[in-house]
């Protein structure tokens, strides 16, 4: 069945893949001390015109999250976020299981302000009686957001300069990162998400390959005996060479970027169609995940030819549906979709 | 250059490879709910002989120990390992990080014993005072050991009957479990395995696969909501097809037991060779992993013409070296290894 | 200074004091293994009327919190409280420490409603993708709750019943419980409390004791082995006696629900005296917090005559002070409050 | 009956006890911001000859032990200890809970050797894998040791000088520190503990008070935010004045020291009785903690006259005993106690 139903149906992007069997055959060092995984560090600084970058590769998002947020966190910190981020709500408490709370703020179409977390940031300091409450100890945002939003140049530095004045890290989650960079509705670059932040990962599970996150720390942050804290939270591969050799793949003729490209390109066609048909967006995304609303008979028939995922209840008698491309949407997936909608329309 | 280093020396297996390409392109559901994870449990459950077997489907070693132990232990129990469990040592700490002690039981050549486990168990239950110690609540053993040692079928009943006596589950690390199996000095079958624990995991990582771990639970042991406890602590992968393809493949056709066994017979090989030359073992392996005593000046010319892993110093004058073979070791390997043994002694 | 700041500012009752005097040198076994922890857990038990009721004594209020909802939330489980309870905002994360998040529910007045717990509940329960989500494990309310408001019986009855029917415990916070029971608005019983609660306690630090909460499970939920949960929590008291003993004391000739009686006549006699000076009530509490709303040079000139504290900033040019009575608080308090008002009006 | 089973049977010091008489009517703000717990620190900084030492009060020792070095260990860090230190054994896997792992040293008599503790340092420092391991962080010693022992000046430091040498910090449990000052075997004093140490405690509860253990960092180690570490771990007392009032007492007039010196007095005679009925000692002690070897039918008809402990099992036909004396033992119970001897030999 053709599907929609995330950015991570599919394998590899065959460029990942060929240079897996490539590499097979190769003895290399385990625990990331290889080749490759050197390689595709060096490109990765690169890309973002800094050799001193300190990048690591972890598995999944999940698991980046969690490493990343409680190895920088202080013991009396937590973590500010979007109430609708991923860390808020999909993530079954794994930022609560290292210890540490998620402080939820108010979001404006999965996207917090620089105003509401200065607020945050000024009410905590100005109350007398903060020793008995979790400091804000960092920010944490999705670009993409988990709405498919995007963050403009402006509201990022903005956001920075909050965190920047309160000495606390921004973390900036990019499993979807390639369709937030190639987005036609943004101004800001890999350059500009490595300067104004202190942290953030370069999704590699949602772009094209079949695992793996590229940790960057900018300023130098890397915790001290890094490896060794993600040891301990079983989050280093035997194999590192499985994460190296796909981001050197993925950082070799501006793959990663092509692949954000294509699943963008797709995207807006796919906005086409639902325009045609009049259907209506649930949020205006200019990254690759869509989301339309669908009267609850409609979708029923509709996801009995496509793959579509349930996102949220409507109303009682409409669903929210997401749909997201990726670099192996194809032109003839998006004509079966339009098939599809035509035939229940 | 030649390496023995260890058993992660090399990628995939070439089936588990090909059957990586073969799936690549098509569309599966995320989170281990596909077709190949679905079929990968079913050829493991038909191997040990039972269609109720539980099976899920991790990363790595560190991750899987941590969670399966942290999910089963109660909150007032720590785990019985050997002193030189890879738990007790080479972790990093994660079964601590989860909250949980490692209580350490003396060893011989990496293994306990029934009679010790017994005594220890004895003991804890017999002191009065035992509310304020930690309870022992499971047994953890390694087959092969990290000395490469086994245990035998009658050791392993016993160790389990201590265990069903005392009602603690027996969790059996089974990272190398393949080289355990088709060592020519095992009465141990992988349904025996199945039998004689509660939960244990067939190993991927090192045995063929890019990585990925098959636990196994017996008796309906898995615990309640154990995708949710996985996800929490960062160990669910968005693309559980990556391991359900790799374990379809290595339950295909006997590969897993292939592997093992190509890996017994380049390890028997290797120690014809040491013998050969009047090498000294330091311990008596049976399996993948051969361990030799070298004087200093010996083993750093060695390592200047093969990959070799120091184990632990054994003397001011000499060290402990470790050599792994697995499915990747070539005949060619071993006649360059034997030159070099050769050009050094 | 005369102070309203807390029902916290003194030492212990004079019943509690002169107990622990006359039974300071008596020989007695530690740990909570001696006579007076014995004898107070019956004078409970029997004021419960359930010779079963199980009890143990812990020092203070969020470890209290913390130890017993770490101790009977599953692995995958968070707790659920107001967003204003105290778990939520003034216990430094002590529960996100314990690795379990609370899960923020709408408040009114500082309390939840059955009906926003209902739809929680559904709501999880409904959405296909809950296993990627902290299950709602526990219910936490406090009463009275942090504004002082009380649940009227029906109130918590209906919210007890979607705990039953959705099996998760009630944990009830009575860190000021005996200023609930004695509320003059109130129609709810230490049995009622028992009854419709899987779990409690009642609070000593602010009734009387120098320290000491005493939880309460009831239906037999006490979690297993719970004495050494409590220890490697660090909760557990060498001189058990210290607790046991003003327990006891606490529950002799009524003594804590004279102490509730008394500071709920002292809690009514300052809303009249703010009545007569025509104060701003911030909400309306029934038990021994009292809150008020004044003009900020006012509170000013006010917190130089007597101790109260801040609760919250109202407007740019105004301020919520709470003042707090106790068993310690005497008529002289409040006629030197009167004072205090009536030379700032 | 006569007791000589803990330190802790009796309630408090009567000049512990009557100070909190004294104060208690007295209005003080909570949470250790009140005049008493203020004048308490002034006075140990006063002992400790360093104005600028910072400490906190605490309220019993597993809690101390597990907030201080979960406080001070760095995230990839372990504490460690002599393998029968209480924490290693004793304390529920508190110190696990915290997330970090006891590494157990060999030791003599309850004591660790400098010479043990720099070989650890050094084997893991050369361990070309140590990335995989838990470091050692912190080293942990009680004074006097579980088996009563002691430390001399000369060994103390030693053992710091090894700390320093590898920038770990030395933690000393102090739980029963006034038996060790006022030892007659002893070089060691308050100020040395200070001075060769980066955070020990003096403990309250097994000598002359309620609850409490004084917590003091030298070289201005406190951990940052204390507080909040503090009340997140649940350890925070809202009537910090219980704490404060006691040390209070404890160091006025040199009562501390006046409780050490009468329990050394009484052990010392209580060790006359077992030399002149020719008993046989388990441990040579010269502390509060006395242990002796009885027959086991002996043993039982004892326990049947006066109040003491079990050790452990000494052969089959042995058992070992611990009797302990503290500020409450009178001349009269040391009386009881050779009648008792006499009456079974």
């Amino acid at each position: 069945m053709v599907s929609f139903e995330s950015d991570y149906i599919a394998g590899a992007h065959p460029e990942v893949l060929k240079r897996l069997c490539d590499t097979n055959m190769e003895s290399l060092s385990g625990y990331g001390a290889d080749f490759y995984t050197d390689s595709a560090k060096k490109k990765i600084a690169s890309a973002l015109g800094d050799p001193d970058a300190q990048i690591i590769f972890l598995t999944g998002g999940t698991q980046t999250n969690a490493v990343v947020i409680s190895s920088m966190l202080h013991d009396w910190e937590g973590v500010v976020a979007a109430s609708t981020g991923h860390i808020s709500v999909h993530e079954a408490g794994a930022i609560e299981h290292s210890g540490h709370k998620v402080l939820a703020l108010e979001h404006c179409n999965g996207k917090i302000s620089a105003s509401s977390l200065e607020r945050m940031m000024e009410d905590f300091h100005n109350d007398g009686n903060h020793e008995h409450m979790v400091f804000p100890g960092m920010a944490y945002i999705s670009h993409p957001t988990e709405y498919g939003s995007l963050y403009s140049k402006k509201e990022l530095y903005e956001i920075y300069s909050v965190c920047v004045k309160y000495s606390i890290p921004l973390f900036i989650d990019g499993a979807r990162l390639a369709y937030a960079l190639m987005s036609r509705k943004t101004d800001v670059t890999l350059r500009d998400i490595y300067e104004l932040s202190d942290v953030f990962y370069i999704g590699g599970t949602k772009a094209g390959a079949l695992c793996g996150e590229a940790v960057v720390f900018s300023k130098h942050n890397m915790p001290k005996h890094f490896i060794t804290c993600v040891k301990r939270r079983g989050a280093l591969l035997a194999k590192g060479r499985l994460l190296g050799v796909q981001f050197d793949a993925l950082f070799t003729d501006d793959l990663y970027f092509r692949i954000g490209a294509h699943g963008i390109d797709m995207a807006e066609r796919m906005k086409s169609i639902f325009h045609k048909y009049g259907l209506r967006f649930a949020f205006e995304s200019p990254t690759n995940q869509q989301f339309i609303i669908l009267e609850n008979s409609l979708m029923e028939r509709l996801s009995e030819k496509i793959g579509i995922s349930f996102w949220e209840k409507h109303d009682d008698f409409h669903t929210v549906l997401r749909l997201a491309t990726s670099w192996s949407t194809s032109e003839s997936d998006l004509e079966y979709l339009e098939k599809a909608i035509s035939s229940i329309s």
